[in-house]
């Protein structure tokens, strides 16, 4: 066996056995029993275990040098293979394990605390134990190691290659035109009227429609499911079973078919990532960046494209003969792209979204450099909410404690979703002109060329390349915020007016 | 640490990596996507592997000789603990590792071949396969060790302290009774009357009314789940967390309802057994013929009771208010009581259950002591149903192809059906004895005295006990058929009017 041969080997055992955990952490939500609660913590806490154990083995050390040595540097897959594995190792191996254990520990017992502080709404709660993650967080960007900033040993764990100053290259010109084009829009005094949303949408009507949306979109029920669980996920044990979830309210139909999209966006990905490299990093996802911008895509340039509503209209009609009645085409497209400035990130639209984004970037910052305490959050949360989204959140739960990263010590995500923007739209927009006009397609109901695309230029390539070189290399550019404020200009000066 | 408590902490760590195991198989019964069957069959060839390292560790028998040599001799739980446990690792040491894959591939194979063979009504589809595995299941005996018969090193796998001679003790009595009560049966030319069973109950009215009657018989929900597979099991995790299945078919309401107690019976003893001693053989249920006593009490002694059905019927009137038109009670309890020589072992009523045992007891020892070749299976199959059942199977698939347990080289496991029935009858004769009387509790609908005795007599204990000692125990008598005999000569002579 060659050398490289083994490595893939140990790394597909490991890559199962990551699948495992997948599994039991998926029926957690589902299916299981409510009192199963402790025996499943402890069956994740044993696959965890064993995971940890493969991952920092001196024996994949050595594997890993001799396969290095073996397919030396070059352009081919299996040095980009090596090379990530690699990467990964070593990043593993400069947390010690007692910092991890601390970091486990912790955050298990912040969850329940921020669970309980925004119940309640009351920020003292969870503060001790946000002030412990931070300091633990602090100490693995130290761990890890870097040049300018914490916050780059800690982003470089969800998007490879990017640091703090790099991801404020690219976000803070969009943050500022986001924020003048929102400007804008309010200053038009348009109001899109969204009350055909609000209808009676029954459960078990949605529920086939998610189905039939995810399904056209491209998403293989064959290698996949759809489950219920109060936050929407996906999760992917590998391409040939992936599984979304989504929530139901009767009188809320766009967050529970446009989170499905999202989720069957990342679900196609997932599916279309390369079964014969299972295990090596050629078959993972490039980037959670990357990721984002397949999620976005589907859920945004595709499903809230006025084509898509030409070609979905009628089957609403069906479906839910009494909440449409009346309504048209386009009053489902434009309340579906209402603009508005929110509290909540989860329910933001394209413009204000990224603003959200934003914040929680600079605030991250600021904390890992220590120019802001924990304590301090609250207030400058609300005073970023106000200068960039002209509202105050009148809780701190409906503010800083509506989201759960901060409590599983998650520093350094919240930029990938801006990354998934930017990039779905330079993507989008290539497609678009490689395809010869893909809304056209979108409006006799066709998404397998996208699909087909989305395969050739992203799916395909797994991690072998950097998230902005493969944008670069699908696009013929590096990635710019152009096309993102083309795509939101046209779109809300269309639908506002301005 | 003393010798004990690690040797309980690394049972306890390999039976958490078991019900991963069993997760994941519960998964693929129940959820999985259809395209995933090759990662399914990844992942638990993984686990199987982790576990089968553990289980045979030189380690693990290092503990077991410290362990042993600190607990000594005596009554406690711990001895029997450590007793039980080094039985465990005694015989699986015995299997070379060759022999134990020869097996895991035959019998994977062959379960694919016996399908086909089912499907095809082709019994020498099957036969190559199933020559194969009466010779590794042979080679398994000769591995264990035996003294009298190769039966005997199989049927200590399911049912530790039987051989084929204890058992034929006990089973053929019952066997000679049960036909001859049969015959009397059929020559009192009395017929009840089922049709009502074969109406219309609506699928999701029948859902509902499983959970409930699974609830009511004293099943938690909160620890467990009702799913719908082709075969209906129990899986359970641990006492937290146990899964069971049923089916449905519209027009067989008996066969849902049933299948359904049946697996709870199952169920509620792995809910009841000992959570503080999880991992240890004393948290493990006793042997199969007890689990089976459980399931086949709850299906038969309680649900197929007349008393169960005094209290069940105004629910049957409620749930199915247009098949339950114009019956009764009385009615209900006859039809679901009929007795009828049939072919299918699994469909057959509480007389000639034990029969279709003897019939595949009576093969398995013959092909064992190779007085009879797997080739010959059909026509001595047929030729027993014809002498005890007066019945002939028209095809071999309605015959010797009829389950899959051959398939899985699952040879000396049938006749712990047989002894679950006697142990049913005779601890439920003790606990009607204790607590009074219970069918005027179940005419009320009261079924917690009964769980709580099981709990007590048998649940709590594990395998502390050796099976026919637990049932002495239980019942202050070694077991014996006349409890059961008492029972059917009752029940039936009432019914039939012999």
């Amino acid at each position: 066996m060659s050398a490289y041969t083994e490595l893939a080997s140990y790394l597909r055992q490991s890559r199962v056995l990551a699948s495992c955990q997948q599994l039991l952490s998926w029926d957690q939500e589902t299916q299981m029993p409510h009192d199963a609660a402790e025996l499943r913590a402890e069956q994740l806490s044993m696959l965890a275990g064993l995971a940890h154990r493969r991952d920092c083995a001196d024996e994949l050390g050595e594997m890993l040098e001799r396969a290095g040595d073996e397919v030396g540097s070059g352009d081919e897959p299996e040095v980009a293979s090596v090379r990530e594995a690699r990467r990964d190792f070593t990043r593993r191996k400069r947390i010690p394990a007692e910092l991890m254990e601390e970091r486990v520990r912790t955050t298990s017992l912040a969850r329940q605390a921020w669970i309980e502080s925004r119940a309640k709404n009351d920020f003292a709660t969870f503060l001790p134990h946000f002030e412990h993650i931070v300091d633990i967080m602090r100490r693995f960007a130290d761990a890890l190691g870097f040049e300018d900033h914490p916050y780059d040993a800690l982003v470089a764990e969800y998007e490879p290659g990017e640091t703090a100053a790099s991801l404020k290259e690219l976000i803070t010109p969009l943050q500022e035109r986001s924020a003048s084009l929102l400007g804008r829009i309010l200053d038009s005094g348009g109001a899109i009227d969204a009350s055909v949303l609000k209808r009676r949408y029954p459960t078990d009507a949605q529920e086939q429609f998610n189905r039939f949306g995810a399904e056209k979109l491209g998403f293989d029920f064959r290698r996949g499911r759809l489950d219920v669980t109060a936050h929407p996920f996906c999760s992917g044990q590998g391409p040939t079973d992936v599984r979304l979830t989504t929530r139901y309210d009767e009188r809320n139909v766009a967050d529970s078919y446009y989170s499905t999209l999202h989720e069957a966006g990342h679900g196609i990905y997932e599916q279309g990532l390369p079964e014969e490299r299972y295990g090596s990093p050629l078959g993972d996802a490039c980037s959670f960046g990357i990721h984002e911008s397949q999620s976005r895509m589907w859920e945004n340039h595709v499903a809230r494209s006025r084509a898509y509503w030409t070609w979905l209209f009628p089957h609403v009609r069906e479906r839910f003969p009494k909440a449409s009645e009346g309504a048209t085409a386009e009053e489902y497209y434009r309340a579906n792209n209402a603009v508005a400035p929110s509290l909540i990130r989860v329910d933001a639209d394209e413009i204000t979204y990224d603003l959200h984004i934003a914040i929680r970037f600079g605030l991250e910052e600021r904390l890992l450099s220590r120019e802001l305490s924990a304590g301090d959050v609250p207030e400058a949360w609300n005073a970023e909410y106000q200068r960039l989204l002209r509202v105050t959140p009148p809780t701190d739960a409906d503010g800083c404690l509506q989201d759960v990263h901060w409590s599983a010590g998650l520093f350094g995500y919240f930029p990938t979703y801006s990354l998934g923007n930017v990039y779905a739209a330079q993507l989008f927009a290539k497609a678009d002109e490689d395809l010869g006009g893909v809304h056209a397609q979108f409006a006799r109901g066709e998404f397998r060329p996208l699909k087909e695309w989305l395969r050739e230029n992203i799916h395909r390539h797994g991690r072998r390349y950097r998230p902005r070189k493969l944008v670069e290399l699908a696009t013929g550019h590096k990635p710019t915020i152009e096309p993102m404020m083309t795509y939101l200009e046209a779109k809300f000066g269309d639908l506002y007016s301005i």
